[in-house]
C-alpha cells in the first residue's frame, strides 16, 4: 500500500480562518479535513478578534505560536515556515463578507483555498476570485458539501452514462426551520450574520441554502440553464433578507426546474430533496436520508440504491467517495470529507508538480462558486422585478 | 340504532352516466356510493354507445331494463318510476366535455349530482352550472376525492381551530409517471380522452391532477388566492396538452403557494404531497401513505398524525369520516366514500324537506367545482403570456 | 361483458351472525361483502338478543322481517324462502365460542359459510366443522384477511415460482397496544370477550393475533411446521389470558420461523410484518404499508414491489386482487374483500353444479383454520411446560 | 475555552493492533480516534504480518519507526519513549482470538485500552481480563459502538428517568445478509476469521452481531437477565458456526426479550433494531435511520425523536454525544467515536490523577464485555441442549 498522500508522503497541512466560539461550520471542516488521515489543523485564525481566535485554538488543538490574530497574520507568518511545515491550503470558514478577502489573499501567495458557499459576497467578487484562482494556478474548492454525498455522484455518473435518457424536469426543495422566530434578535451568532446584509449579501435563504438546492441540480444533471424567474418572501417580521423563496428555472434543453428555500418551516431541519425526471428514468433523493436513493423505470419494481461500495450497481466515483460497507450508514461529516478527499488528490498532484484537473472536477471548484453567486444575483434581480424571467446562464460556468 | 339514512329509511338510489368498459373511475364511483350500506346503484347510462351500454351493465348489477342508451333516456325514464322507485341522484363519470350537458340535465330535473373533476368543460360552463344548481336547489358534489382522507380533514379543522397559526407558505405536488410514453397513441381509453382537447378543455396534466393539488390547498388552508404565475410544458412530443406544469401562487394574505404536476416522471405513481407552514406549525401529507400525517413544531419532537377516529387528538369530521379503527389502514375506496357519505347526508335532509347547507359544505361543491375551473384557465391564460401573474380570486368560491 | 357473477346471473345473498352494535368486524363482512357488487346483506341474527338484533338492522339496511332473533330462526326460516331469494351463505363474525355452533348449523343445511378466525373455539370443533365441511361440500373460507393482501399473494406466487430458493427463515410480528390497560374492565365490548376464556378460548393475544401472522408464514412460504416452542405471558395485571407471547418454530426442511405478538406495546396500532429468507431473494412487508413490498437480493439494488396490477412483474393472482390502479392505495377492507372475491367464484361454481377447490384455495379455508386451531393449542400447550419443544404438525393441514 | 483535553493538554496518543491491509474496523477505530480532535495514532503493530504491519502504516500516517512487528515490541518499544510522547493506550481491532493477549499485555503495563467486541475468545478470558483491568486500574473501553448513538443513549437516559414506566417486552433483530453465499472460501478476510472457530470462537453470527442487539437491550433498559433459550443455526453449507439464530430472555423482573440475528438475509445490510414497551410508553429505533426515534404513547401522535442536541426534549448525554445540529445527518463514524469521546474524558481524569469512573460509565466498558461472553456462551449451551433455558444473569455485569 503506497501512502495514500502518494509522493508527498505527509498530511496536508490546513491554516483555517474563522470556526471560533459559537461557529458551527469551522469545526465540520476540521473534521472533514483529518477525517482520512491526510490533512492536520496547524493554524488558525479563528476569529476577527485576536483574543477570540487564541481562545479558539486549544479546542482545535492549533499550538498557540500558530493561532493568529488575522488571516494576514497566519498567511505571512507560515508563508516563513520551512516549505515542509507551513500551511498548504487555507480553509474560509468566515462569515460571506469575508470570503473574498481571504481566498484571494491565500490564492495570490499560492496557497491553496477551500471556500465556503455562498462563494463571495457579490457576483463581481466572484469572478474577480476565478481569475485569481486560474492566474496564480491554485486548487480551489468550493464546500457545496452535499455534492459530497456519494449517492449524489452516483446520480450524476448515472446521468452522464445516460441511463436516465435526457433529462426534462428537476425539482429540488431545501426546507428548515430554525428561523422561523426572530433568532437574530437573540444572541445567536448563526442567525445574526446570515440574516444581516452587510455579512451575508444580497440574499438570506436563497444565498444560505437555495444555492445548495441549485448547486445539486447542476452538478448532477449538467443541464444549462437559461432564464429564471423567482419570488422571494421575508415572513419573520423585521427580518431584513428573505426567509423563503422560489424560483422556476427553464434549461437549454427546454427542460424545467424548480427550487424551494425555506427557514420559516416549523420542525423542519434541513431537509435538502432532489428529483430529477429522465425519459428513461427518474431518481429521487433525500439529505436527512442520505444513504437510499430510489431510481424508477415506468412498469418495474422501483429500484432503493443503497450506498454500497463496490456493488456492481455502484459507480466509479460513488464507490470511491464511500468508507464503509452498505448498512454502515454514512452522513453529513462523511460527504464534506468528501469534498476535501479529491481536493487533496488536485493539491497533491499539483505539489508534485503534475497537471491537474480545474474544470471538471469532482469537487465543487470556484466556477460553481461564480454559478450559485450568478444564481443568488438573477434570483434577487428577478424578484425584484416580480418575478420577471432574467437570463441565468454564465460563461464561466460549468457545462 | 336509528336508520343511517334517517327519515328517508332506505338506500339513495344512483343513477351512474359513464364508467362504460375500460374505465376506472366508473367502478370506484360505484364502490363509494355503496360502501356504506346507504346507497345502491340502480340505473345506468354507461356508455356513449348503447350497446355498450347495456353490455357493461351486469357487471354493475344493473338490470337490463335499467341499462339505458343515454343519459337523456335514464333521466327520463327515471322519473317516470314511483318517487320511491327511481334515482335519487346521478353520477357524472364521463369525460370531461360531458360533465356539463349531463349534469344540467340532472339538475334540472331536480335529481342531486354527484360530479367527476374537473368540474366541465371550462370556467363558463362551471359558471352556468352552479346557477342552475341554485335554481334548483340539488345537492351537488364534486369528486375532488382527495379532500376525503380523515387526515386532510384533521389539517383542515386543526387550521380552522388556529392549531398552525397563520398560513404563510404552501407546497402541493402531484407527480406520475403514466403518460410518460404515448399512451394515447395506443388503445388506452383513459390516456386517449385524457390528452385529447375535445374532450379534456384546455389544460392536461393541469386539468387532470393539478387540479387536485390546488384543491387540496384551498380545501386545508381556506387561504384565498390573489394571482397566479405558470409554467406549462409538453414534454412527450406530438402530445396536444400539457403533461407537466408549475405554478406559483401569491394569497391574499400575502402567503405563498406552488403547485406541481407532472404525468412524465417514471415509475411515480400518484405521488400528491402537501405541505403547509404556519406560524405555530407545520404539517406534511402523502396520498401514497393517506393514515399518517407529520405535524412539527420547533424544539418538540415530530408528531405523527395517526387515522385514529376517537382518539383524544382526532378532530370531529376526522373521525367521522373513518371507519376502521388506528392500524387497519384506510385509503382511495374509502376517502372516495367520504365524499358520498357527506353528500349522502345532504341528499336525506333534502328529501326530508330540511334546509341543508349547499356553500360550506364537508364535501366539495359546486363552488370548488368553479375554483378548480378557474385555477386551469388562469393558469392556461399564465402559462401563454410567458408565465405573467394573472389573477386567479372568483368571486363564487368558497371562502 | 358477462355477468361477474356468471351462469348464476345475481348477487350472492348473504346472512350475518353477529356484528350488533359495538361489532367491529361485523361491519368489515358487511363491506368487503358488497364491495365488489356481487354480494348482498339479506338477512342477520345481528346479536345473541333478539331485540339487539333487530335493533341493529338499520344500520346494515336489513328488513325487518330478516332481522332474526338467532342464528337457528335465521338459517330455519331463510331455507323456507324460494330457492332464489335465500341466503346462499352465512357469515359468522360472533366471538370464538360460536363460530362453531353457527358453522356447523349453516353447513349442515347445505349453505355456504365465512367464518371469522381463530375457527373455532378449540381444536377438537375445528376437526369437527372439517368433516361437516367435507360431508355436505359447502364453500367455507376463513377470514384469515390478511393473505387478501395483493403483495402477500404476490409474496406466495414468487416463492411458489421458485424465485425466492428455498425459505430457511420467516419473522412475522404482530404488535398493538389497545390492550396495554385493563380496558376488559370497563364497558369495551371488543375487550372483553377477547379476554374471557369462555368465548375466547384458552389463549388470547395467540388467539387473536398471533394466529394471523402464522397464517401468514403458512400461506406464504408453504413450510410445513415440525414443532413449535412458545412463552406466553400476562403483563396486564388480573387478566386472564395472554397479553404478549413468542413462538419459535422449526419447520420440516430445517427452516426456522418465530413469532411474536403484543397488545400491550403502547402506541403500536396493528403493526403485522412479515419477513421471509430465501436462497435466492428475500421479502418484506408491513401490513400498514400494504401497498409495498421489498424484495432483496445480494449485490442488487432493493426492490420495492408496488401493487401494480397488470405490470409486468405482478404475478397473476395478486393482478386480480387489485381493483385499483397502482399509487392509489388500497387496504384493510379491500384485502378483506379479497377474502370474498375469490370464495364468491367457488360459490357460483358451486351454484352452477361445477366442481370447485376445497383444498387449495387462494382464500384460507377450513383446513387453514384447523391449522390456526393447532397452532394456539400447542402454543399453549408448549408454554405450559416451560417452553419445551410440541409437534406443531398437523395432518389436515394445507401443504 | 479550555482544551478540551483538560490538563493534560495534547491529544492522546493511540497505538492501533490490528487494522492492516483488508481490515474494515481498524479504519473505523481510527476516524473514530481522531475525530474530535483529541486524539491521534501514532504507532501501530497492524498485522501479524511484521511486513504486513509496516506496508500498512503509511495509510494511517505512522511513522516508519513506530510501525512494530508485533504488539509486544509497539508496547516495549513506546514505553521506552518521554512519557508525553508515547501511546496513551492501546486499541485492539484483531480477530477475536487476539483480543485477550493483546489488551492484557497492555493493561498490564499501566496502558488504557480500547478494544474491539466481543471482548475475548472466551467468557474465562473476560473474567481474567476484567480483573487485569481492575488490578491496572486502566481505562478500558469495548467498542459496542452502537451505544454510542444519541438516539439511545437517549433512550437509556428516558428509560431511566422513568418515562417509559417500567419495561416488560424488548426485541432487538440484528440482520446482515453478506454471509449468504460462503464467503469464507474466497479471498474475503472478514468471512474468513468470522467463520473460523479457531479465530472467532464458539459463535458465528451470535458472536459477531447478536452480541451488539444484546448489548443494545441491557443499555437502555438495564433490565437484568434470569435465563435464556437459544436456538442457534447453519443455513449455508458447510459453514462451521452459527449463521442464524434466536434467543428469547427472561429477566428477573418478569419482563420478555427477544433477539434474532442473521447473516443470510439477502439484500439486507446491518438493520439492527430495538424495540422497547414499557408501561408507560413505547420506543423503536434502527440503526440504518439512526438519526430519528419513535416513541409512542396509547391515545397520543407518535412521537419521532430526532437527533437534535440541545432542544428541550433532548436528555444531556444524548446532547452531549451529538456533534451537528438536527437534519445534519450524524451516522457510525460519529456513534463510534462517542465511546472513544467518553473513555477519553476517563484517560484524561486519570492520567491528572483523578478518580475515574469504571462501573457506570457511558461508555461499554469490561463488565459489558463479559455480560456479552456469557451472553455468547450461554446460548451456545442453550441451542446444544436443544434450547433448554440456561441462566443468564453474570455476577460481574452492570445493573
Amino acid at each position: 500500500m503506497d501512502h495514500v498522500n502518494g509522493s508527498l508522503n505527509r498530511k496536508l497541512k490546513m491554516g483555517l480562518v474563522g470556526g471560533g466560539q459559537g461557529s458551527f461550520i469551522g469545526r465540520v471542516h476540521n473534521i472533514a479535513a483529518i477525517l482520512d488521515n491526510r490533512g492536520e489543523l496547524v493554524a488558525g485564525a479563528l476569529s476577527s478578534s485576536p483574543e477570540k481566535s487564541k481562545a479558539s485554538a486549544p479546542f482545535y488543538d492549533i499550538a498557540p505560536e500558530r493561532a493568529y490574530g488575522s488571516f494576514q497574520e497566519m498567511i505571512e507568518k507560515e508563508l516563513k515556515r520551512p516549505a515542509n511545515d507551513r500551511i498548504d491550503f487555507v480553509t474560509v470558514a468566515t462569515p460571506n463578507h469575508m470570503h473574498f478577502p481571504v481566498a484571494k489573499a491565500a490564492a495570490e501567495q499560492g496557497l491553496n483555498v477551500i471556500c465556503d458557499k455562498p462563494l463571495t459576497f457579490d457576483l463581481k467578487e466572484a469572478e474577480e476570485l476565478a481569475k485569481i484562482v486560474e492566474k496564480n494556478k491554485v486548487v480551489f474548492a468550493v464546500t457545496h458539501n452535499y455534492t459530497g454525498y456519494p449517492l449524489i455522484r452516483q446520480a450524476r455518473e448515472m446521468i452522464q452514462a445516460g441511463e436516465l435518457g435526457e433529462i426534462q424536469a428537476v425539482r429540488s426543495n431545501y426546507i428548515q426551520g430554525w428561523l422561523r422566530t426572530k433568532l437574530e434578535d437573540s444572541d445567536q451568532k448563526q442567525a445574526a450574520w446570515r440574516t444581516d446584509p452587510s455579512k451575508s449579501g444580497i440574499a438570506g435563504a436563497f444565498g444560505d441554502i437555495a444555492t445548495h438546492a441549485y448547486n445539486l441540480v447542476r452538478y448532477t444533471t449538467g443541464l444549462i440553464p437559461a432564464e429564471i424567474s423567482c419570488t422571494l418572501k421575508t415572513f419573520e417580521p423585521g427580518r431584513k433578507l428573505d426567509d423563503y423563496g422560489h424560483a422556476v428555472i427553464r434549461f437549454d434543453n427546454g427542460g424545467l426546474g424548480t427550487v424551494t428555500a425555506s427557514q420559516i418551516s416549523h420542525g423542519r431541519e434541513n431537509d435538502l430533496t432532489l428529483e430529477i425526471d429522465g425519459t428513461k428514468a427518474s431518481i429521487s433523493w433525500r439529505q436527512e436520508e442520505p444513504n437510499h436513493m430510489y431510481v424508477r423505470r415506468n412498469g418495474e419494481p422501483w429500484q432503493v440504491y443503497t450506498r454500497n461500495p463496490g456493488a456492481p450497481f455502484t459507480t466509479p466515483i460513488s464507490s470511491a467517495s464511500s468508507r464503509l460497507p452498505a448498512g454502515h450508514p454514512e452522513a453529513f461529516f462523511e460527504a464534506f470529507a468528501n469534498v476535501y478527499r479529491f481536493a487533496y488528490d488536485a493539491m497533491i498532484q499539483r505539489a508534485a508538480g503534475e497537471a491537474f484537473e480545474m474544470r471538471d472536477t469532482i469537487y465543487p471548484n470556484v466556477y460553481d462558486g461564480i454559478d450559485g453567486m450568478n444564481f443568488i444575483q438573477q434570483c434577487v434581480a428577478s424578484s425584484r422585478e416580480n418575478s420577471a424571467w432574467v437570463p441565468l446562464k454564465h460563461s464561466a460556468c460549468r457545462k
